[in-house]
């Protein structure tokens, strides 16, 4: 006897932490309900029509009716590892943009599975360069550029990158290099289209906009990045989509062992992604971001993102002032108010901190993060008016359309 | 396939409900845990095992050492019947204090249960009116007035009453009356003291301060009550304390089946007070109390409770401007933000609404909730300034020692 | 760290439980899912919404129509109380039967709650004694009878009572006394009409064949009944139809706070027979209990039912030979096989173990159960020939029509 | 309102699903409850804390003290990669056994990833020849062979491999190639030894004998092992021992998120397995292994298991007379008893259907399956005596020590 479920944490607190970190994000009831259940033979009849439908409500939230999705028992950076090996070979020249510590990481990634990568830096808090990006393809009349690879929404930064933008260049000058994207921290939250903007790969983790646990690398391939995936030359088993191809077309969809609870999470997911609306979603996410840019210029603070049409509506970055070091306001926040912010990372490290306001989150979450956040900021000796940010969040979600449309 | 899970909430809305109403309240993580499990035979050696511990846990939550608890699958209204029908019998004198709904309900089951009631009335705000208690307890040498009846927290209008007063009031005239506390509001959040005050019989609700669902309803005798019972003549069997004295006698505990489910959640609720400590979580209780009455004070509306004495630490009621209906103030909260406040109750309808802070709560999630009754505020036409209470409660808490001490 | 929530249980014993009692039952996963969730404000335009569906689906069960159903935060006994208070006055004569422990201990609380009982008693493993009810009927011209409580199933022998009878008896003698059943062990399990059979109160405990936890007794009255709770004078206050009544009345439903978890799991519970249809979960249930009796005459021992037209199919007493305590049967079990068999109970203690094969159970967990029980009865020294009993239940459900419609 | 949870499964089905596929496995409640929970930032105090502590742990049954393990977010087949990749470089010579189904794919994933492969065939049904292995490695004294790879326990076919014999041939020839043993259907279940063994690289799958949800791939290396990984130039990210390690250094030990719940879920897992005893464990699957083959001989069938010295304790391949397809076997099982039996696949598909008995289970659990399994070869016209195969399974359990030492 004796010993109670409560002593499994670490350190106890009270109540509920506010999870405002860029990811893993909170997971709806509703979701791990769905999750709360035994492991399935994934061989029954069950599992594979509960994937069919599945595979296809996902294609939904990538804006394809004609890519072919993969749901990966893995993380995102198994789902780049996944987008990059299934289209390219060993040595193929690829642009790739380093504007954050995500976008660093891809590219490292890319570097040591033996691409030629042609990197494009920008300052941390700037978009990705498309001048550059526009000279390079101009200048490549002999296709030598096989891809072009670029995070939707750098994580570090609060950096949204314009995707139609990159499109638009490709089709200038005709360039035929694929266009894999890295949705992690944008798609379900942000506004994506993959067949309309012409991307060949995205990809998202599990664990970010749709809500679930960690644990599944999804990646969209259009019909042009499947024709590559035949010829592509990179290494490759666990992440190979021949493999699930094949067991696609035998209608048994598990090339290895899914995690059942992920699958019936994913259905959950979906389905309270479908109910509220998948623009909805996005409207919100644009509701809580603007609320939060708004608390911070009240505060008196600089965002990381330096101009409006990067802004991230998924994570914003606070610029603290040089007196202040942002690990201790997140150490703060966490250890006086059971409040879970974003480091700073790499460049920015000590710099800056991160809200993450992107999954299943609404007005009230996010004003209980930024009034814990003002007192934070208090704590660690920066001269903030208490309720400031507060008020100015406020005074837009009051006025602005309702959250919850189901309820008017 | 394809009916998901979500379905079955009445209507969605993105995020958590910010459940602020004084009752059910929010259930920790770690309770809904180890309720999560299928029936087990409570006939079997594991349940009066676990049954033996929770008994003698329980004490604790009342500060007893002499008193005998009981476990009841039933409601606080149920609850109310068991103190009153083990100890008292048909026609008995008893005073009682109407100073709001629960207690106004109270002495409407204590009537229809055949006793002679002398109902001591206060105007809805007010404490119990402790020196109309003296002067009939003075007045009564003939020991007609078989119990004191009283509720230590009034949950319709935020009222605490001085229960070591009513002791000593007892005491000063050496009336051997049976001392009745409903105390669903209070224990494991206010300061209460069983042994100390000479509590007879004290009850709760398991969906109050201790955070699980409704279900049980737990009562402590003291050895007085229970001498009581023997004689106490009011029909009763399903609430009878005998049949539960023969089975604990027995080590089997159960006259009839509990709820196994909320057995091990009660398990979960003690452990995590018992390793906060039961006097931090008390010292929590005041501190998020604090701050609500300083937000209140802030927006410029009045408290219901009409004295500082009195100010409960659990339930706050804000009195509205007579031009709005505090109807609507619940209802736009529950529509707009998800958020779910008190009603008024009764005489003060339409005129006050409650925010309950008891329970597993902490102080980013109040502090949301008050940004979201400011917003609704502000929807239904007072002129509240925006942030003004969250700035007023940070101000406090941000000075106030910590929340969590395991952290430090 | 490192306390899990393993220790939480008393023993710990490798894999899942055999849980074979006649209540509480196992709970779906289905349910379990349902009911893992926080509380929510029950006075939300949620929770009625919810309720009025709940109420409406409930009479399904009872077969009814014309009932109103209340669903009462209380077990099986606190049912029987509002079944008895509601609709009788102290010293109103009721004929009321004692075939096992259970039609007892109901008896016992008749008596304590001031009715005239009429007790008929039957030998136990015999039916409620209908004769004598007839010719009690047949001299009662006064009509002094106000009541016949019977109960339709008797958990402690496994004897179902012929309910069609009963009403046939009344009616030849144009009786108008209330017809009150405890439906506890067979509604949604056997064949039960309350309309047809023209029951004027029927109940049920949500932990029997709806396979909840324990915690919500459902009470189901006749126009009859509600018009005889008009002028019954039995004292009662959280039992009170009245205050159900008048809140039905206004929408809200509740009198006071109901079980948020048991709410939504009774949902699910409803979905989960309405699934599989009422009548085919009837069906199932005597095809288990088919299984169990052809199993206990393949082992050479006795049903402790004395005549075919009594089997029960949700529970099996066995007796056991004078020389075996059937309370180590019961013991044995839960201790080597990790199975939970049910006591002989009073004046079968000793003499029979009990076998539940009620709720959501399917042919592979009964199998499980009667293998265990083989080596139960071999361990405690009865020469049973091991997988007898299995084979004769295994030709009997092999040979049957499928458990599983829906797959076939 | 009204979608329930019960119709997101496919098709429904009364009572528990019997799940005795040789993987994924049943969950303990234990661990589904710890694994019922929010995400968390994994870059808090808590996270790693967990993590050190899971670390030390999980190397408890590998049965190791000097190997390092990697918990990484993958199945299987992702567990394998890693392994392979990290200590070998394209074109090294390994020595592979093809036994059955898994074999065969670890061999082709070794081919895949370009390495020089020496497989060593056996029957199906036979084990791994170590007759050719200790010849060829007699042979050779260059040491062009780098690695031996062998699956301890090969789930098609129900074979364990002698791991003993093929350190003591390695040692006989002094032989440096690195030992990776792919243990997925065998750790915590069959008698492991990491380091007695002389095992270089261990691993297994959380949905094995672990029984969690499929998710997290654990690989165990050895000094030697992480030596190897220095110099190994397989291409490698996702799967790069040498980030985890970093990450290890600076005790964040995450370089990529990991799924929280399957954090939470291992030490449950852990806890159960170290409360039971692991010798314990090991020894209940004997029990359940040896159960399951007295069985299968008393329906007069064949165990696909050629000889006694390689039947396997978690699995028991069963051998169909020609004139039935065993395929029909699992479709019949899951269709008319909700009974998971594996299929026979590729050489052996339509002759073996399997029977898994690893994980968290127990007698009862596993007499239900025979039962199911002895209905089904009647169903599909094989002449078993039913309740033979239970008859046989209860003798030997019943005659044995018992399975719950804690309730002794």
């Amino acid at each position: 006897m004796g010993k109670g479920g409560a002593k499994m944490d670490y350190t106890y607190a009270p109540g509920r932490n506010h999870l405002f970190v860029p990811g893993p994000v909170n997971i709806p009831d509703q979701v791990l309900r769905a999750m709360n259940r035994n492991n399935e033979d994934y061989r029954s009849p069950a599992v594979p029509a509960l994937t069919k439908v599945l595979l296809e409500d996902v294609k939904k939230i990538f804006k394809t009716t004609s890519g072919t999705p993969f749901l990966i028992p893995t993380t995102g950076t198994g789902a780049w590892e996944s987008a990059l090996t299934n289209t390219l070979s060993p040595g193929d020249r690829i642009v790739s943009f380093v504007i954050g510590q995500f976008s660093l990481l891809w590219v490292d990634q890319q570097q040591r599975l033996g691409f030629n990568v042609d990197v494009v830096e920008s300052e941390w808090g700037a978009g990705a360069n498309l001048e550059v990006l526009a000279s390079k393809l101009a200048a490549d009349t002999a296709h030598t550029i096989k891809a072009v690879c670029i995070v939707h929404n750098e994580t570090a930064t609060g950096v949204t990158n314009n995707l139609a933008s990159v499109r638009k260049i490709l089709d200038n000058y005709q360039h035929p290099a694929l266009f894999l994207v890295d949705g992690v921290s944008s798609i379900c939250a942000l506004d994506f289209r993959m067949d309309e903007w012409g991307v060949d790969v995205a990809l998202t983790g599990s664990q970010k906009a749709l809500s679930l646990p960690t644990g599944m690398g999804i990646v969209c391939a259009s019909p042009k990045a499947l024709e590559a995936s035949q010829t592509a030359k990179s290494v490759r088993v666990f992440f190979d989509w021949k493999d699930y191809l094949k067991f696609y077309k035998m209608g048994t969809y598990w090339p290895y062992t899914p995690s059942i609870q992920l699958l019936y999470g994913l259905k959950a997911a979906l389905d309270l992604i479908f109910e509220e609306g998948l623009d909805n979603v996005i409207a919100r996410h644009n509701r809580l971001g603007t609320a939060t840019r708004l608390a911070v210029e009240a505060w008196g603070l600089k965002n990381c993102t330096q101009k409006e049409e990067w802004f991230s509506d998924t994570v914003t970055a606070v610029v603290v002032p040089p007196y202040i070091d942002s690990a201790e306001v997140v150490r703060r926040g966490w250890k006086r108010y059971n409040l879970s912010l974003g480091l700073g990372l790499n460049k920015v490290a000590g710099k800056v901190f991160r809200i993450g306001h992107l999954g299943h989150v609404n007005d009230l979450q996010l004003l209980g993060c930024l009034a814990g956040v003002e007192m934070v900021l208090k704590d660690v000796g920066y001269p903030v008016k208490l309720g400031s940010g507060v008020a100015a969040a406020c005074a837009y979600l009051q006025n602005n359309i309702p959250m919850i449309p189901s309820r008017i």
